[in-house]
């Protein structure tokens, strides 16, 4: 009889299953960790600049990664906070704090499917 | 209320949830897409040279992923072929074969993820 993984696998070793998740559109990936930590980012610091810069990224491809979302959805992600003593602030709108939430609660469901892999091994 | 991520996303594009999962030992990554590919070519060529240059890997790199694997596991997963007329044919153990059931049966369970995960978008 074939031995199953778990004979085979070194089991003083820490081995475990784990892997990355992504929103894709026509093969174009357009979310994941990095785009969940600009927008997290904006949400705290109240500008993309600041957000980028807090994340070691520039300006430029903190734009180009909201962009590419904003042409994913119905409404922007992000847009310009009117007002302000210098402008140029920004916010997230009810749908970009919405993909926030959603982008979680799917990588809570893949780290339960990672366990339950990992647990196998 | 909230706009659930359906209303959110462009319902005319492609969008889609995917991804990348591997086995790592220890924080390390040892065995996914690639190696698995590997495997699979041993088998298919009877070696780890006519496997290496089928994946335009270097045969020291082919190496490296091997010895990588067989540091996982209790038995190694390629071994050297005895006799041969050239010699230096290698094939895959009992473990090696149920290493790649194992990986695909893996694979099928994460498709099956991200189809439902899909779904939901």
């Amino acid at each position: 009889m074939a031995k199953s993984i778990k004979h085979i696998l070194k089991q003083e070793l820490k081995i475990k299953v784990n892997g990355k998740l992504w929103l894709e559109s026509e093969g174009d990936r357009f979310f994941g960790p990095g785009p969940l930590e600009l927008l997290e980012k904006i949400e705290e610091t109240g500008s993309i600049s600041n957000a980028a810069k807090a994340m070691n990224m520039s300006y430029k491809k903190a734009w180009e990664l909201i962009n590419h979302l904003n042409a994913q959805t119905n409404s922007p992600v992000v847009v310009p906070q009117a007002g302000g003593e210098k402008g140029g602030g920004s916010t997230l709108t009810a749908e970009g704090l919405e993909l926030i939430k959603y982008y979680k609660a799917l990588r809570k469901r893949f780290k339960t499917f990672l366990e339950n892999e990992s647990a196998r091994l």
